[in-house]
């Protein structure tokens, strides 16, 4: 393997930076794992520990890294990290999925992810234009949820719709027209949410049920992570 | 007025930056408001015009002032900002309130003031130690919320129960009692938080009604606020 760059979108692999990203990592997709990096002087801490015994049980090779971990965490304190290659999820038709258009923020995107595993929704699509979802700074701050979910980017809302054209929509808007603590109860529905500056498009009115979540005309709206906790909370619980 | 400085806790001045938290400062709290600083090229800018048309009807000095406001919002880009002297709030009895126990991260804080705003909550109580609640950060993070709202911060928990000793406590733990579809309501209540990385200390187990979020074993916790959001609307919805 070359020598391990600063992240960037174009390369085939990327990393799990800290040990709670990297513990999640191992345990649910140990064959995606490429090596443990590990800071000298961290080896005996107990998360450390507890990282280098999974790694050693999947067969994953460790090595003290401490210039490629600067290089790669920049600012962010990071004793240990995974290089992972990349790979390509599938969703499943028959689970409730939650679909983002366009989220442009990887820190929001991270929190997103967390809360939806956190609510038991494991099928997010992501439409594009988007943050790169293998992007560091999103696993990490999903810490690591990402492992876990089906996520999948599409170009298109049209080609998740044609993938999946039978299920029922709720568009979250301002000017949705249900309440969400009034919207009807499925077990296989797709709740989409746009993007933080703008939200969706006019045109999503017109398609599935939009709903909203009651709110102060003193906001301009929620943030988008805080949106689509108040949402999936309500559609699941 | 001396010169303007970076922001440090210690100035009795802080600074609202970007259109949108400036247009809600000079909205709700006008008398606060010592200056207004224009970027060079913005004045005719659609939210600049009107940020200055509010301005002069309260009486507001403008001045250009490229170089103090690349001093003062560094990296990100702002094109006006306000200079606001700090100013103390106190907390309604009659109202909800959140409580929120050593928040640390500014981002947080603006997007937690932000939900509250937008479902109503508006006094909000914040013990120490804890992040600085005039930090230009969390004021943009809120989007100006922040100036709608009553913030107060206490030096210990036990201070903010002296002024309020007879209020229906909610604290938020893992291990907490009730899920909080089933709390009970009422008009006035106290929803306690704990901070990002280690939420609340056992003791709140023994006060009030310690209520759960429910949620996957499979994530240590939600993210804070997106925790605040979901709670904040199971209890006012």
């Amino acid at each position: 393997m070359p020598k391990l760059e600063a992240y960037s979108k174009n390369l085939d692999y990327s990393y799990a930076l800290g040990i709670y990203p990297a513990m999640n990592l191992i345990n649910a997709r140990p064959e995606c794992v490429r090596r443990l990096l590990i800071a000298s002087g961290a080896e005996g801490s107990d998360g450390v520990s507890k990282l280098r015994a999974a790694c050693r049980a999947a067969g994953v090779r460790e090595e003290p890294a401490d210039k490629a971990l600067s290089r790669i965490a920049r600012k962010d304190n990071c004793f240990a990290a995974l290089v992972f290659e990349k790979y390509a999820c599938a969703l499943k038709d028959s689970a409730a999925h939650v679909v983002l258009c366009q989220v442009s923020d990887a820190g929001n995107l991270g929190s997103i992810l967390r809360t939806c595993l956190g609510f038991g929704v494991k099928d997010v699509a992501i439409i594009r234009p988007c943050v790169d979802v293998f992007d560091p700074h999103a696993v990490r701050a999903s810490m690591g949820a990402f492992f876990h979910l089906n996520v999948r980017v599409y170009d298109s809302f049209d080609d998740y719709r044609a993938e999946f054209p039978s299920r029922p929509l709720y568009p979250f808007m301002l000017g949705g027209a249900v309440a969400i603590q009034d919207a009807p109860r499925e077990k296989k529905f797709s709740l989409v949410f746009g993007n933080e500056q703008s939200g969706l498009p006019d045109a999503f009115q017109d398609m599935g049920t939009p709903v909203y979540i009651p709110q102060s005309e003193k906001i301009d709206s929620l943030n988008l992570a805080a949106a689509v906790a108040v949402g999936v909370f309500a559609f699941v619980k």
